[in-house]
């Protein structure tokens, strides 16, 4: 059963937990007991694990079945798909030196997974390769994926660094070498280039790594945790429990949809339950309970004291890690239904109505307020937000104000037209049917207020309208933004990368999208990329832009891969108010903005103490502005976007 | 006029030398004084050195043309296509910290390549990158490239390695950091992606240095290496000469199709022709020699003293760097033209009469020679070259001898039965058309002989035929050959590596081509990858391979890019007769095999210092053989060529 819910119809993968058990030929007893014990799904080792290849005898193996636990009619269908990951024999060892070892693992690979897929398992789990080197293992794997129908293959990695000092927390895995252990799942996805049926087991130590370093298996594709009784400590009541940092980490684990898998032996002599009340009947039937439900009550208990979601992630849960093209407000026209959930963004609005408020005032002292009217011009007024943030700030701030509303879409005017009507604005706003680009203006206006701003500040080219405007504000007029600044950081993001390599073409790498980040790790802080003024005065302005930037991923992370980069903007709307999306900056509880990610075309490995050095830059044509970029350090990648050759957009 | 001829009809581009001139805006005469003088063509700077496009009034620019060295119409198109390289601006610097300059720089680079393609010429030489950084000269290098025509563009780079102790050649291109140029060459097009467009123009500085190091340069697309005067010494006589390391360098280049320039002042003051027969009337019109001749001639001379090309390598002239698939004679029927070039190769049935001949001995002592009939089976006979050789081997030996001739293909038994008849060899050898694998002999064999290795040894499926002709060998028979092993090295192959990206698809990354070798640098000696022996009396026998390789490429290399490995095979016929391509115990004038080449779908970029991990698998299926091969360190690439997908060899 599941391990809680964290909010209505929570559907979280990571509810359910696991168990890892041992060889046991009765399958359906297997499942029932722990099924019975509270546990959602079993590891199950499929082969009996005495059984080697090169020890049948040719001359009986034709007459002979393989000694699998049981076959595939002891379980249900649904019973295989729903509660078994198939564990794949432990002993194997694709990459030894002997040969023979070799061979029979290869075929008892094969065989085993052949059988799961047989079984219709939605998983198996792959022992930890033995060795530092896992190329025949990962070769192997990766002729098996190609003729894989849908199931899925988790890697079993354990998660050491070895500069954080291994502890023995299961000696099965400690190996020669003591390498990072992301390191060899990074080579084993690279020689199977991402394939997207495999996937990433945890095993979790009594020592938990770094956090720098444990953040990045959050952009890689991770499906379960494994947590060994060894690693649970004891509370003063006996209970297992385990450290803040390994709290942290599930906690985390659970964020990312990480199943919990419980493994080993009992280790805590848990106190017989003293009173009926806390006996649960169903998995305590006449006083039994599984050995290792006291871990599992406190997996449970972990995955319900988490902070509930918020509202607006909620709200966002089915768009994470959800790629989008990005808006093209000048060239195409916005839907009704776009405006609807925009305006909706509260806060923006009245961040628009603090800077407005802040501008009236310094623009009109107090002694002129009755008497001087201020000009302000809305320019892309849509279906008028920020009309009616103005003329709040004008009444909060007791100022004067005639109000230019310009609006290229001729549908949100409609709409414009009938607000002005509905409000009684009609002496304080004129409605403008027209490309601010292109309007002749009858006066010149003391503030210019936009909201044209992208994902990555400039991409919805708001420098370019906002020069188209500059004719029309006055010599010492304010430009509401009156700056913006984007920003990137280096992320890990499998899912994406997958997502965009799955079309096969060159255009999707060389696309930015829109997607609230989730399964990503973010490697590095974020740092600015192209500003932009308004009103720019300068003598030959331009809109192209180059920025050169070296990012110095903290040493204790490790190495790293880097699929992309993640995209930001903050806006000064005037003077200490502000407007942003950038993580360590954002504005709290704004939902119009996702980030923007910069894909690459090949992922980057990085390893430790190597700067990565990456290169922006913003073009402009006659009938459209793109991106390009490229990494030059540690090694040099292909430019992407060359003359907005996949992604621009249009003037 | 060209520095001389090889051979006949020497059509070798590198029998061309260029000079490099200053801007002079009388092209004509620049050009006519040049090759009156003796140069076949000029590097011309093509715009007054002195405009700036910042400089320009935007008010006037429209009715002023641009300050390029005269019009279209002052030399014919041809003259402009043969006799001139377009010379980019040098004071152009794509990487400044100047805004201003860098913008100046990429108008101007754009507005010069556009004259040069209206102008048709066949080249531009870019300037050296001024910084380490080269990212915006790559990007806007890279969107010229995307439009160009036909044009090639050479950027010019010295021949630098800091570890060699720069010598203060042409202090024009000092720069701090004193990187390895080959770095900023490697950036540069790792970020314009192998543009086939994109080549070298390599300045050579008084100083040149390790072999290792220049050795990479063979492997690029290296156009033309530029000599300053201040490079050359002085002979005894007074005249420039260049040192051996110089000598050497040259002429490896002459030998890859380099061209040379001669740069610079005269520095040497060169004595008086004191008879009228070494004057060449056409250069020296009325005793008048162009200043720079004394290097030229030099030049010449190091082109007319190079070695004669042997026979062979003249042979395989048109062969160099082409990509041809490997044979698939046991799919497809050899043609009698492919046996007619294959039976020319003396020095291979030689070594087998010698393998023979040292068999025969082995087997019957002379006082048995009259005696004892030896069986001798040739299993893939052809048209009988391998009969013709061992039946000299037994008029050699004096031993008696029953041939039996196998062969799948019936129409080289047509050929065959003819020759049969033709020698009068009907008592002797018994012709069998059928495939060796299916053969049922009348009786078993001493000795078996066969030729059915590819480039890479048992890549033509040597291994499979034989253990399917082992079944008639007697116990203690003889396989000529008795053991082969297959070799291969990493080498940086530009050349190849377009040839196959030009294709653009993933197949022709995953095949292995037989190819003459040629504009390649072989980074590190081989190593044996798999050993095939024969008879094989193994119990389990099996012709799947795995080889796990590590290359230490040298340290005074540098760093360098793989694009792939080059593959080889040696053979034992018999004790100590064998038969091979490996470079370093190649059986000399023989030209059955040219090497094979597995390409890398990424170049691997590998820093000195660093080793390179290599897998090779030799697979085998029910219907078909292949090989699958990845890197995994510096890091990994993907597995290629997985389950055969791209390239196999049918059973």
């Amino acid at each position: 059963m599941p391990l809680g819910e964290r909010y209505g119809g929570d559907k979280s993968e990571s509810r359910y937990c696991g168990i890892e058990t041992e060889f046991d030929d009765d399958m359906p007893n297997l499942l029932s007991y722990n099924v019975h014990g509270g546990f959602d799904f079993v590891l199950a080792t499929l082969m009996d694990p005495k059984y080697r290849p090169s020890l049948v005898d040719i001359d009986t193996s034709r007459s002979t079945a393989l000694p699998f636990a049981g076959s595939d009619l002891v379980l249900s269908p649904s019973q295989w798909s729903s509660h078994v990951v198939g564990k794949i024999s432990s002993w194997i060892d694709l990459d030894s030196e002997d040969e023979i070892l070799r061979q029979d693992s290869e075929i008892t690979l094969k065989q085993e997974i052949a059988w799961a897929s047989h079984l219709s398992l939605q998983a198996c789990i792959l022992p930890t390769p033995k060795g530092s080197s896992c190329a025949n293992y990962a070769r192997c794997l990766n002729q098996i994926l190609q003729n894989l129908g849908g199931m899925q293959l988790w890697l079993r990695i354990p998660m050491v660094k070895p500069e954080d000092g291994i502890e023995a927390g299961n000696p099965e895995y400690m190996r020669e070498g003591d390498v990072d252990s992301w390191e060899l799942w990074n080579s084993f996805r690279l020689l199977c280039e991402h394939h997207s049926q495999l996937s990433v087991a945890i095993d979790i130590w009594s020592s938990v790594p770094s956090a720098a370093s444990v953040a990045r298996w959050y952009g890689e594709p991770v499906r379960a945790a494994i947590i060994n009784t060894n690693s649970f400590l004891t509370n003063a009541k006996g209970y297992p429990c385990l450290s803040k940092r390994h709290q942290r980490l599930i906690t985390a684990f659970f964020d990312h949809s990480v199943q919990v898998v419980i493994s080993g032996q009992p280790v805590h002599k848990v106190p017989v339950a003293t009173s009926a009340s806390n006996v649960d009947t169903q998995n305590e039937v006449g006083g039994w309970r599984h050995p290792l439900k006291a871990y599992l009550d406190y997996v449970a208990f972990l995955y319900q004291k988490m902070d509930p979601l918020p509202e607006q992630e909620r709200f966002e849960l089915g768009y994470r890690d959800y790629l989008q093209s990005p808006l093209q407000p000048l060239m195409d026209n916005l839907e009704a239904q776009t405006y609807e959930i925009f305006e909706k963004d509260t806060v923006k609005y009245s961040q628009y109505q603090r800077a407005v408020a802040k501008a009236l005032v310094d623009r009109v002292p107090d002694e002129d307020a009755s008497r001087v009217t201020t000009v302000l011009m809305v320019v892309g007024a849509g279906r008028g937000p920020l009309v009616r943030a103005s003329l709040q700030a004008a009444e909060e701030t007791e100022r004067k104000l005639k109000v230019y509303a310009v609006e290229k879409n001729p549908n949100a005017v409609v709409t414009l037209h009938s607000l002005v009507k509905l409000e009684g604005w009609e002496q304080t706003v004129t409605i403008i049917s027209s490309d601010m680009r292109d309007w002749d203006a009858p006066e010149k206006a003391d503030i210019l207020v936009s909201e044209l701003l992208g994902s990555f500040g400039d991409n919805e080219l708001s420098p370019e309208c906002l020069d188209g405007a500059q004719r029309f504000l006055k010599e010492d007029g304010i430009s509401i933004p009156s700056s913006y600044t984007s920003f990137i950081q280096p992320v890990t993001a499998c899912k994406l990368y997958n997502d965009i390599k799955s079309h096969k073409d060159l255009v999707h790498f060389e696309t930015p999208y829109v997607v609230k980040l989730h399964r990503v790790a973010r490697l590095a802080n974020t740092q600015p990329v192209f500003t932009f003024t308004h009103p720019e005065h300068s003598d030959k302005p331009s809109n192209q832009r180059y920025k050169k930037l070296q990012f110095d991923i903290p040493e204790d992370t490790g190495a790293t891969l880097i699929h992309g980069f993640a995209g930001y903007f903050d806006a000064t709307l005037y003077k200490d108010v502000h407007l942003g999306i950038e993580p360590s900056t954002a504005t709290p509880n704004m939902f119009s903005w996702f980030p923007i990610f910069f894909p690459l075309r090949a992922p980057v490995y990085v390893k430790p103490g190597t700067p990565l050095e990456v290169h922006f830059w913003r073009c402009c044509g006659s009938t459209k502005v793109w991106y390009e970029w490229s990494v030059t350090a540690p090694s040099a990648s292909p430019l992407h976007n060359t003359n907005g050759r996949s992604y621009w957009v249009g003037l």
